[in-house]
């Protein structure tokens, strides 16, 4: 297989670099860089290491620009690059290639919705409307069939897996109130004051509380396609982890519905599923799936009261694995093919 | 004044002579420590530096024991000591000396609850009948008068300065659900594999959600105290800061009350307090206070559902530096003297 | 293969579970911890994921105890134990199993210099005597025909790598001056005061510097090895990293000696190494090498001074993954199998 | 006392805010920010306290730009601006008011040497030539005496400390071997990607070696101003650390002399100094002075060779501390005015 990766200097890029450069089933990388064709990957990346020299043998070990990328044929094309820029980005490849993009520029069909969070009109419509929403837990069959796949927030991911199964069952009721923690490579590989280390380490906060968050809106038309008088209020949280999410949510039970109803769900909808993994009653920690591929899941019931626990890393489910796991599925490859299952220590 | 500092080794204890050693209106520190007594300190704790040399001149810079603390009259006792053995450890200077009791001996009068948070009955329930809660904001007046006073828990400081003035004027309902982050100090000084470094740098999680960990008692009397038909959900999370603490608290506004009365109610409660940082719509960061003894407050209203948000240093306001206060409010002094108004950058 | 870890508790025990967890070659893990043997793997460490499961079947998930560990004849055996404690608890295995010993247990074959080092006699001079020193790139003749192979510390990896091709060159002279940065896991998973979060964030410090720390005597008996004449004095150091460690040796060029000789003399020795990576005269990163089994070497010459610099994780190359590539070489395989050339973002 | 402060939203900027907010000499603050003059302080910088809009009450708690700062003034100026804009900056302020300056500018005397390290000529040469060299322990009287004082940087202060007694008092020879390492907030407030947080968390480097740091030029012509005969060779590394600075110093002594006479050297500078503590032979950690204006030293010998460290936090001692302890001796203030004795925990 031959997989393109549009913009590998940022952190999203980084990593599907990282996993290609040793996954099972993919020959040979076509690492797109616009700013820095020509250059050397390991001189922009140093830890990226040697295994991707020889996967990239076809480039002499060098970033290279569109025109050779669309040469090249790519099987699969990975889009790691800003929302609004990606869609329009992969034109040379629609139709040629799968796409999976990145960006939340494919993930939200409703365009007022999509206007509201972004504050202009979806870039590509008409890709837009065929898009896969890449969740793989949940679209499994839409993913295998699509060329197009929209890769989910690591917000959405993180909040809607504990989530989707009680909407889709109708257990819950009322407003979930989810509180989010994200680590700071979340925010990219960009030169703000507010990203220095100096601002972020001994230091956290809550930003855009309640229904104000971009991913607010991602996170509530999927809740909505299942159960939509269910409510919302998301409230996101900067801590000093480079990596790593964590969502607690907090929702009121149908009467009548046990906590062993709420086992059982999970039970039935991810038992199987390679890259979930069922606590129970026990709380996930970020650190049990750091680098690698999983979602954790741990809830409790109190009362009438339900509250869920999901972790996940922000830079492998949450973005860069979720693609290749969306690329395995979509190609028949082994779902868990070139990603771990283990967090690091 | 003389000041004697039961548990000079702790976290707490630490900074309360650290906050001592710089204070304009303590002469005589009386740093008593059962285990090492006889010790010189700036050996125990090299970071303390000189001013507590001459501050202890009277016990060579050395730890003392009890029977060397009771000889010296301390006008006041702060003790930094376990829970369950705190308030017996103060016997010998009840009725002498005011006692600031920072455990949590002393804060939970119904005997039934303080069992339920405790697993037995309170140790000296003569004692804790007549303590003040030292909530300084709250209770000024019967910290005035008090010669006992129970200094909080530091997530019931958080959790409570912005909660307490709604639930008094009756303007929220239902459930108030509570998500605290607090940094590790909070945990102790005590060697256990949790806390270890490798174990807490990039790693986050929840843990006792809902209504089972012990500052969930102390939260909710408080509360009800002021209103008994709020709920209250508390879920508390460790993140990788060393201090810091952030409480965000998502409730309903009863019906008809405008953003502009909340912003009218806090004003009318804090604006003269020293400590308070009313932040309005912006959100409080946890840096902003490091070191400090201040809590800010943040809130927004979106349709029927308040956010609040609030962040202390759990060691100073949320431990060491609220039992200074108190003894500053107790002790007619400036309430501010020897405590920051700055966070540390 | 077989494969049995012993102590999979520790750190270094854990990282081998992860390794050997996706190992192409392994087929069976067998899980040893003594005094948890019959708990489940997936209950003491979350962290570990589904594929640890599939490997321990044949123990039903469970880690297990020495009695099982010998009736299911691994072929090889990795232990991740104390030091002084490890080269007996062996004793069930040699002659039967390959062992690589993580422990300092085999190291230093001279008995008065491993009795400076450990104030004791070595526990089993005559296994000791045949082991191979592990250090991968330098004994790799040794190790494919050792049954023994001791592990060498993350101290002497990293420190040693850049400067032994050059001992044995006899290119430099004098004095070696080595300050080495070590992350807090290499203390390891011990509950002490001293490693704790609070201790160690946002602190560093040196410990045991010149010629008193036990890894001087490891790595001094080393360059001895190649030239004699040299002296060392080794200052480690700890900084707040998790995982990573860092080595900084100035030492005099002997007259004559150009940088370009240098630059061959790496070249010589390590362009062919899947592991090493010569950055010539840039500057290697902890984080470029952060959860790989690399061993980054930069370096400057200026006037007769040469400035060597070195990185790697210590619970990798520095610990568990320098013992599967022991393993890797000692049974034939890909000396990369199961080890990961890029460093986590 | 009056003070201007000359950009108050870099990191040393924001400390020296800090610091004069509580300092007990200083009754009026005059916060010069061009870029910013007309906002108000607490919303540029929130953790500030409501300390600082007492002693701004002149400027309504808003930056103000340099002419009203030259209309109110100051008896002191307290120039936290960048290297080379500096000196010129503050020439409204030569001849009336004493001027204190945190940049290089006013360093280095001889014109080669600025030259080298700046590779530009000194901006004010005959300010320059005026200028004391704010290292408070070693230049005490000629601060006193002098309206202009070039505060030393960070790298310098933590190395000369240890130095400057012994090669004054000529017991040392040869080459000095520096490893230094910095916290980050070292490099500023800059955006850049290499201050992210995800960039320097988990990790740790070395840069620029040996005598190639503008630092290296500035610590070299203070040791020859001493002893023209040492050598320097100079290393700094970042490490995770927001705040401090540790310095490792390895150079040989002179025959003959003992660690007696180490101890005693140190004693007669320093055990007089309110900011220095003198350890001997145990280690200092960063941690013990984060916060304070200390800086900590110990030392050992082994044979001919002597070992030393020392800690500072390079914010204070290592920038607007030093500069507050310049103003506090240069105006014949309590040498520790305003300054913390104790290292925050």
């Amino acid at each position: 297989m031959k997989a393109a990766i549009l913009g590998i200097s940022g952190y999203t890029g980084m990593v599907l670099l990282r996993l290609l450069s040793e996954h099972p089933d993919v020959d040979e990388i076509i690492p797109v860089s616009s700013s820095k064709a020509g250059d050397k990957i390991l001189s922009a990346d140093p830890g990226i290491g040697k295994a991707v020299m020889e996967k990239t043998a076809a480039s002499d070990g060098c970033m290279v620009d569109m025109a050779h990328a669309v040469k090249r044929k790519p099987d699969v094309v990975l889009a790691a690059l800003p929302h609004l820029a990606s869609a329009a980005f992969c034109d040379p490849f629609y139709g040629k290639s799968v796409v999976i993009d990145l960006s939340a520029d494919l993930r939200i069909k409703d365009h007022g919705l999509f206007m509201k969070a972004y504050k202009t009109a979806p870039p590509r419509p008409e890709i837009l409307e065929k898009a896969a929403y890449g969740l793989c837990e949940i679209y499994e069959k839409e993913i295998k069939s699509s060329d197009v796949i929209a890769n989910p927030g690591c917000y959405p991911t993180c909040t809607l897996l504990p989530v989707l199964p009680l909407a889709e069952k109708g257990v819950i009721q009322g407003k979930i109130i989810t509180n989010a923690l994200s680590g700071i490579s979340g925010a990219g590989k960009k030169a703000t004051i507010g990203n220095l280390y100096v601002e972020r380490t001994e230091n956290t906060c809550a930003y855009l509380p309640g229904q104000t968050h971009r991913h607010f809106t991602e996170i509530k038309k999927e809740i909505s396609s299942f159960d939509s008088s269910l409510e919302l209020y998301f409230t996101p949280h900067l801590v000093p982890l480079k990596r790593g999410m964590h969502a607690a949510s907090a929702v009121e039970l149908k009467s009548g519905v046990s906590a062993e109803k709420i086992d059982a769900i999970f039970a039935e909808y991810y038992s199987d599923k390679p890259f979930i993994m069922l606590k129970g009653s026990a709380l996930p920690e970020t650190r049990d799936v750091w680098g690698s591929n999983r979602c954790d899941i741990g809830w409790q019931v109190q009362g009438n009261m339900l509250f869920l626990f999901s972790v996940i890393d922000n830079l492998v489910k949450g973005a860069s694995g979720q693609a290749v796991q969306n690329m395995n599925i979509r190609f028949g490859l082994k779902e868990s093919a070139g990603l771990k299952m283990y967090g690091e220590l």
